[in-house]
């Protein structure tokens, strides 16, 4: 699809299907705003004989010329015949203003599914329905119907939300940030933000690309493309509905079903997206992403005039991953030989309230110097003896120099505006509060650990997945839904360790699988019907190989009078695990809309239940990502044996978390699994119990 | 000493130490920014015979007239004998402006404590040394040597950064932002925030309290003052240096040892005090808590134009204490009647983009007349039929009819610069960034919580305090400043159970309080020498009455094995308590610098130590704040019998929290303090073992 959407952002003509001078339409604004294009426009509109003066076409097929993009702003009844239009005279690109399609009622729904088809099927690129329109700075496009228009830039920005775009570009024109293309995606119809993600990824122009999304189509997409996206280009994302209450107010906007805010936390970070958590995040954000080089470490030097602020500063610095400079000797020395007296030559390096610009830059050039300084933060007060512009003249010079990235916050109102003008210039980016210095420069360090980060690829473990399909076979012919013990085969034909275990239909076999297992064991009644096996007595723990007989008889006779028609599959005799010589973990998965399966990780009982020590991942997870749940949760230590447990054989945890994952992943069928407990010992792990939930209808 | 501090601010007469003409000097720019001042200003210096053509006074016991208020910008070398001369006189204020106090190294610490002396033997209320100065804009008052000077307004700002205070100076002003009273605090000599709050508390002028802070000089005196202010003022404060990084920079920064975070975190909170993150947050809740009424609830209303940016805010809301209103019927059939087809009727409401001003108007009418809102945020982006100035007007007219507290984030640069000012002038903020928009309601509705508050009295039980007084005396007279087991009695002695215990000397007394105790018994070797008792079998276990005897000869015989020389007290032969039969919990001790003993509660073992899960208060505390750290902590359900535990007496667990309290309040001594643990039961409570450090030189 990316082939073509070069033309949607640089197409050579455009057709605008609906244009008028109707006074407030939409067919007129977007014709306004389409002035400016270095291109050739036309209008489509069988009822008008011109357009400000331009001839109209009545329809597509009467256009004589080659057309790039069409813009359609008709009545709803009447856009899918218009892309149908397109389709079949070639063109490659649409953009679909017209608004009554999945976000109004069943009949819109209907609508929507019709474009859609007929967009796949004459491969139209289609954006849309129920855009804002595109925007794209370098051949001065604007087609969309918003108020005003962007400066040029290198941000690309993508929104679910119109209106956003509108308020964003009024104000950003006022702060002097520009843009290279905006597209308002509207109901995705066709194209979505993975679709743009791949673009501007292999897009010269765009140094930063920016989106604000109330949900994202297809997260496994997503996913993959964005990795290789962000390995060059930033993707700075503000994802809301994070809250209950917010992926309600935006399910009912968008009527798109929202996934958990788990699998987006999850999913956007194994994706690469830098997540911004609100509008102000957004652009702090790409600011210092489009004009900073990334940092070689997260070593930050603080140089201002201001105590206090550079104590805030520094505080900032105590709340994100990077961590203050320690100077070396030569930098002490220097900075102690031109600082005065009473000033601090240690980080936050404090030049004191009669600093002069001179003094600012001496110091500053310093410690960027300093090999163990990876940028730094330039905090000023203003005072009588600081030039302001000059002081911004010198920060970016020494960037410049140095070549190690810097955000300023030169603070202040009137006084600041002509320096934060040269500082735009210069691409340093300026704050008034020094932690949102800090942060920004804090999403750049992440921005690097980024594109170093070494994804790998899911093992693929030698399982006999014939087996684990049998296993799922038999629960649907049996038009269940729900697995129990029997699941176990399903771990084990994954290579997932499980006590051993048999299941057996008379009280004779009992015995003999008891003695093959050795010592006491555990017993349990297998049957579907019933659900909570130990409210009626149909576990027993710890059984002697004598009493293995009678126990078999018990639990049958418990299971037939709780409930006489139950299904009874036999009785389930397994090895006894001692619980005490390991950690208790959960392993579950379950199926999110957009990421498909999502793995939580946690230890078990109260850990999760009560703590909600959880941690989760899209699968199918590699290595270093199981790896890194292991360490993410704050009972980590626990597995390590802190406080006299047992430690944890972690790689064998982790192990087993790819090999479930491998196990979802390969069986979309599977819709809920719960290991619970894993027990965890020095020398392995075992899957003591486990349940899930099938989707009758998959395979 | 709040009585004299008006004429900090309203004086009629100044008097400037150290006036001059000198270019680029402090003394000159103060008296240059004296200049408007609405009554007299003198120049006092003994090297000139005037300022700018008014005559010089050489000392100020030259200057005939009564002066309120003395700036001091003479050398530091002759600031003190300045401060004493202005008491001899009986001026009753000070601002000393002069640095090279103690920020600068012992010799400025001496003369610090000097002017400390000499303002307090002639009650002189003085501010700084090392200050910026003060400003009163009611009568033009600006002596500080800042670059500018301040709107008029209702907030009152103090500062331990002076430069901080010239910045924020220069960003209000372009915001248009006023201020009524602004303090340099300095070095806080004499005056400290605490003075302030009290006088602002008072002041019928001042609306909302500022402060940045890098510490706090007296924690508890200023508990008690900020909690009677923010009965009716609002007090938001940044306190910096909350991170180790942070802390360290303040520290060298202002020379102060800084307290802990924690005890800072949970100090403020106790006061009523609203903590600001960061700068931009200080002045976003300073704006809504100075133009808008307190709501009565938590619900509120979101109308907008735009459903992205409804979204964000509902996202907020769902971070916050805030809830999204449910409305009622009358309401949704109201918005339903007036709103197009497209909009939703529902929180939040939609009024879809072709909103104009009267459709605006109409759904935030009906949403504030709800009752079951109690404060509404309006959003909009910017279009073509929405005049941005009309629609504040709109907004300031529905919040003065409704009496309800609104905020507004009207979207937008250069287009919503007009409505910025309409809603300023009437009142409501307004903030690009909807989260910013909630955050800074959520922070109205705390101070609604602040001021509804019943902070109660600690209680004061009936408690043996000179048998506790004895314990200590004891120790203090080995010289120790450990004790062991023998504090249990400490406990005992303000009513906290413990376990039955008796010390014994020898065999036989050991057999006899076995039998008082019935049952197994736990038995312990008491030696101040002996740190880690269980380490060297110094502690045993299920001890059954035949074993006592043994068991007491093989105690001491391992002690004195493993260290002949050990003062060894006697054995303790205690009650065996059965853990599992409750929940272990841990209460804690520490003295913080600043806010005297912190008490600290969670439950035991990996709960506070690998969970983290705990949470502080300053002492005294009362009932409803014990009852507080109950549930604060993550671990809550817990206690209340959560997953099969028994159930913990929570009455017992938040009277012994009291009781621990009242015992660390009453005995300075007590430095640090761990009862772990404190076994709960369905029944009560039981202090198992306890440790603590005393001051051997206090009691």
């Amino acid at each position: 699809m990316t082939q073509g959407i070069r033309g949607l952002f640089a197409p050579e003509r455009i057709a605008v299907v609906g244009a008028t001078e109707r006074e407030g339409s939409v067919g007129r604004a977007i014709w306004q705003n389409l002035d400016g294009f270095d291109g050739e426009v036309v209008p489509v509109n069988p009822r008008r004989e011109t357009v400000f003066g331009e001839s109209c076409f009545p329809t597509l097929a009467d256009v004589p010329h080659d057309i790039d993009l069409v813009v359609v702003v008709v009545p709803p009844e009447s856009a899918v015949d218009v892309v149908r239009e397109a389709g079949e005279r070639g063109v490659e690109n649409a953009v679909v203003v017209t608004a009554g399609f999945g976000e109004a009622g069943s009949e819109g729904a209907a609508r929507e599914r019709d474009l859609q088809q007929v967009a796949e099927e004459y491969g139209v690129n289609l954006v849309g329905p129920n855009s804002l329109g595109i925007l794209s700075t370098p051949r001065n496009l604007n087609a969309t119907f918003g108020p005003g228009g962007a400066l040029p830039g290198t941000l690309s920005f993508m929104s679910q939300s119109g209106a956003f775009i509108t308020a964003v570009l009024d104000w950003a024109n006022d702060q002097g940030i520009g843009f290279k293309d905006v597209v308002s995606l509207g109901n995705k119809a066709v194209m979505d933000e993975t679709d743009f993600v791949d673009f501007w990824g292999e897009d010269d122009h765009t140094g930063v690309v920016l989106g604000y999304l109330e949900g994202i189509e297809d997260g496994r997409e997503f996913i993959e493309t964005a990795r290789e996206t962000t390995r060059e280009t930033p993707i700075v994302l503000v994802k809301s509905g994070r809250t209950e209450a917010g992926a309600q107010a935006a399910s009912s906007h968008t009527g798109t079903l929202a996934g958990s805010e788990e699998a987006y936390e999850a999913g956007l970070d194994q994706a690469g997206v830098l997540r911004a958590e609100n509008v102000q995040e957004l652009f702090d954000f790409a600011r210092v992403l489009d004009g900073q080089p990334l940092p070689d470490g997260d070593s930050v030097a603080v140089v201002t005039n201001a105590g206090g602020p550079g104590v805030m500063a520094t505080d900032a610095v105590g709340d994100s991953r990077l961590s203050m400079a320690s100077f070396g000797d030569e930098t002490i020395d220097a900075l102690r030989e031109s600082l005065p007296g009473g000033a601090n030559v240690y980080n936050p390096v404090d030049t004191i309230g009669d600093a002069d610009v001179e003094r600012f830059r001496t110091a500053v050039d310093a410690a960027l110097a300093d090999e163990n300084v990876d940028a730094a933060v330039v905090i000023s007060a203003p005072t009588a003896v600081l030039d302001y512009a000059e002081l911004a003249e010198a920060v970016v010079a020494c960037q410049r120099e140095h070549g190690k990235p810097m955000v300023a916050c030169l603070m202040g109102g009137e006084r600041a505006t002509d320096a934060g003008r040269v500082l735009r210039e210069g691409g340093v980016p300026n704050y008034f509060d020094p932690a949102r210095a800090v942060r920004s420069l804090d999403a750049l360090a992440r921005q690097r650990e980024i594109t170093e980060r070494e994804y790998g690829t899911p093992p693929n473990f030698d399982v006999d997945r014939e087996r684990a399909r049998d296993v799922l076979e038999q629960v649907q012919e049996r038009g269940e839904n729900r697995l129990g013990v029997e699941a176990m085969d399903l771990l084990d034909a994954y290579g997932i360790p499980t006590p051993k275990s048999e299941i057996v239909d008379t009280p004779e076999d009992a015995v003999n699988a008891a003695q093959d297992i050795e010592g006491d064991v555990v017993m349990k009644i297998v049957s579907p019907d019933i659900l909570h096996k130990s409210d009626i007595g149909g576990v027993k723990v710890g059984v002697s190989p004598e009493e293995v007989y009678d126990a078999f008889e018990d639990l049958v006779t418990r299971a037939r009078n709780y409930q006489p028609d139950a299904t009874i599959l036999g009785v389930q005799v397994q090895e006894q695990v001692d619980l005490d010589a390991g950690t208790e973990t959960i392993l579950g998965v379950n199926r999110d809309p957009q990421f498909g399966p999502l793995l939580m990780f946690g230890l078990g009982g109260i850990f999760v239940e009560v703590m909600e020590d959880t941690t989760f991942r899209v699968a199918p997870v590699t290595d270093r990502e199981a790896t890194e749940m292991l360490d993410e949760i704050q009972a980590a230590p626990l597995l390590r044996g802190a406080r006299g447990r047992p430690s944890a054989d972690r790689e064998s945890v982790a192990e087993t978390i790819q090999r479930l994952s491998q196990l979802v992943t390969d069986f979309p069928a599977i819709l809920e699994l719960d290991v619970n407990p894993l027990v965890a010992t020095p020398d392995g792990v075992q899957a003591i119990d486990v349940r899930l939930t099938v989707d009758p209808d998959e395979l």
